[in-house]
């Protein structure tokens, strides 16, 4: 029935080892049958973690742990199964939750506050923690450097290919890599909840400096796409910085103003934006892949209200699905949004052609030229607001019969 | 091709003449051909007029053009046309309003600023005033005051069936009639854009009073239904009070907190729930319809929000259409809509089956009985978040495939 995502990679990316991060996975049967469901990452002494978490003011059991646990920004495991999400499962989820990290914590010798724990699937389904806890020796045995492309599919609930990236940057001189892993873009799926993405490094850099590099980075990426406007109760991005690369001669950060850090900056959010966007080219159903740009905003953050208003409307979308050049939609969704819009400076460009100027259609353009230019896979819709200086940048994708179909036709 | 909604009334209201209230359409052939489109109201020397427009920051040429003349409050006529909304059409837009405007204050020997402009339909093209200004004095000379079925069906859009109500009320003893038009839910049409309701009654009172009832009715009727959750450039309601009631000995009113206005107001919101809800019954390619319910919330408002939350939610309303208990996915929207909610005394209720309690899943809860209470047409899914005393109530219907076929498939 899953058909594969048009935008799906010919090839997956091959993401090289990071010294002290290990990883395994396998078939644990939490939900699903006859595929892997349970990752484990290991990481050495030493490393520090960064993470953004779901604003979800009913977020699941596994986000409320980490999020009392990012604190202390040190790491030794994180535990992902897929299947169940842990969320809306009252005191049976947080005991689960915590017989998970207790296990965890026996069989690598840490604390159980060093275990950072991420679930996703159905809502409101406990979690069978022995199912997990069975399994961390053999699991622990088993991590490999090599573990990348296993972990992504582990973590894969209705995605339809596994999501990878990977990078290098130089910290005074020396290279360090960034390797990542995501899957399915917010409330996509079939009763599923979770937008899940964990990131590997073997920088040296304090926690502090590395919450304050990661939350922008997702900002511009991870919180710059939607599929269906719908926020997970599950939603977590977390960043290991193992610091091995001090062995080569990487200097340890501990401020986030060190200029050194200028390049590994640009290749984490670099990083993020990719596996973003390979989460959006995953949402179902979909058959278009769209960049909404808006500039002239009172400021980025309305500029990023308005764009957001663009991607997430329903009939934006459908028009997008339907190849239909609607620009009188795009007009409405900027009004919708609340934020400041100068009607009579409005602009409206698709790709290169201008549509509308001075709020009115431009006398250049011919529906023909929107017509034909909607017939791509991958769009970009440019509005000026006429008001500022503020910009922002969103990604969506079409709302597709298809998408309609997956989430009206499953029976949960 | 067009399907009449299942929920489109088996035989209309039969709304009767308001004395001071005349009204006509004809066949103007602004775009659509065979059918009519163009409504005049005409108003007696001493009605008052409130008004609710759209919130959207790009909003149509007319609803500017009733922002600027509200203020004074009399009004001597209503135009409307369908076919094209006359939104975002830059100077061109206001020169057809005022010539419009200026056209009917001729024909009546009123003023122009006495004159009140809607127009639903396509946006950014242009309206071609003499397609009405040719038109005004036939439809002068054939205002009845019987035309309130004709002057519903000549608003209309996409719409499959005119909305129209009618009730009565008791000011100090003496009975005045309220009756409304209404038409289309906020853009739930293929590149149409409005929701025009249009209020009449005979009753006296003055425009500041008429503004503080019409708003609140508004807010709890009109403002909390949805389709999309996309909002129109042109959402217009007006309410014409002529004060002929005074003629029968109905005084008149001037102070909003007078108490003889208590069976009027009472009135007054269950006219503009009745023509609401219509809308909504209305909606696009719909096969269900549903009353959110919202309660324990920290306030009124926050209760909406989490309402909207819920109603606008595309994996919500895909699960209704395919009668999925997926209650899941609303404790996703209830965590989405950023208000506070104590997931572990979060509780949810599909008609009077209770779903989840304490923030899980309740005991007694058999998804069968679930699954079954979602083959009803008409549903009503109520939620506690337990924090406080706030309640509201939201009404909604599914998103379907046909929703997307005909918001995708039509081209503009």
């Amino acid at each position: 029935m899953t058909k594969i995502s048009p935008f799906a990679p010919a090839v997956l990316p091959a993401l090289p080892p990071i010294e002290g991060v290990k990883l395994a996975s396998c078939e644990a049967g939490i939900r699903y049958k006859g595929r892997t469901d349970l990752l484990l990452a290991t990481f050495d002494p030493g490393t520090t973690v960064a993470g953004v978490l779901t604003q979800s003011k009913t977020s699941s059991a596994p986000v409320e742990w980490c999020r009392t646990h990012l604190g202390h920004g040190m790491a030794r495991a994180l535990v992902v199964n897929s299947g169940t999400s842990n969320a809306f499962t009252g005191k049976l989820g947080e005991a689960a939750v915590k017989a998970t990290a207790q296990g965890t914590a026996d069989a690598l010798g840490c604390l159980p506050a060093d275990v950072y724990l991420a679930s996703t699937g159905v809502i409101g389904e406990p979690l069978k923690a022995e199912r997990i806890t069975d399994r961390l020796a053999e699991l622990t045995a088993a991590c490999v450097p090599e573990g990348f492309e296993g972990a992504a599919r582990a973590i894969m609930t209705t995605d339809t290919f596994p999501k990878l990236a990977t990078r290098t940057a130089e910290i005074d001189g020396v290279e360090v890599t960034l390797n990542g892993i995501a899957k399915g873009a917010g409330m996509i799926a079939p009763d599923m909840a979770t937008m899940l993405a964990f990131l590997f490094t073997d920088a040296a850099i304090e926690p502090k400096v590395l919450q304050s590099l990661l939350k922008p980075a997702a900002e511009r990426s991870f919180n710059s796409v939607t599929v269906d406007g719908d926020t997970s109760t599950s939603d977590t991005l977390l960043l290991f910085a193992t610091g091995t690369a001090t062995k080569r001669g990487a200097p340890r950060i501990g401020l986030a103003d060190d200029e050194r850090l200028a390049g590994f900056r640009e290749a984490l959010e670099d990083l993020c934006l990719d596996l973003a966007l390979q989460v959006v080219k995953d949402g179902e159903g979909l058959t278009k892949f769209a960049e909404i740009r808006v500039a002239g905003a009172e400021s980025d953050e309305a500029a990023k209200v308005i764009a957001k208003s663009i991607a997430n409307s329903p009939l934006v979308k459908t028009a997008l699905a339907g190849e239909d050049p609607n620009w009188g939609r795009i007009v409405m969704a900027v009004g919708k949004a609340g934020e400041r819009a100068e009607r009579d400076r409005l602009s409206i460009r698709f790709g290169d052609i201008l549509v509308a100027e001075n709020g009115q259609v431009a006398d250049s353009y011919r529906e023909e030229d929107g017509a034909d230019y909607m017939k791509q896979a991958e769009l970009v819709i440019s509005v000026d607001v006429g008001v500022g200086e503020g910009v922002s940048r969103v990604w969506t994708c079409d709302l597709t019969k298809e998408y309609v179909a997956i989430n009206a036709d499953y029976r949960s």
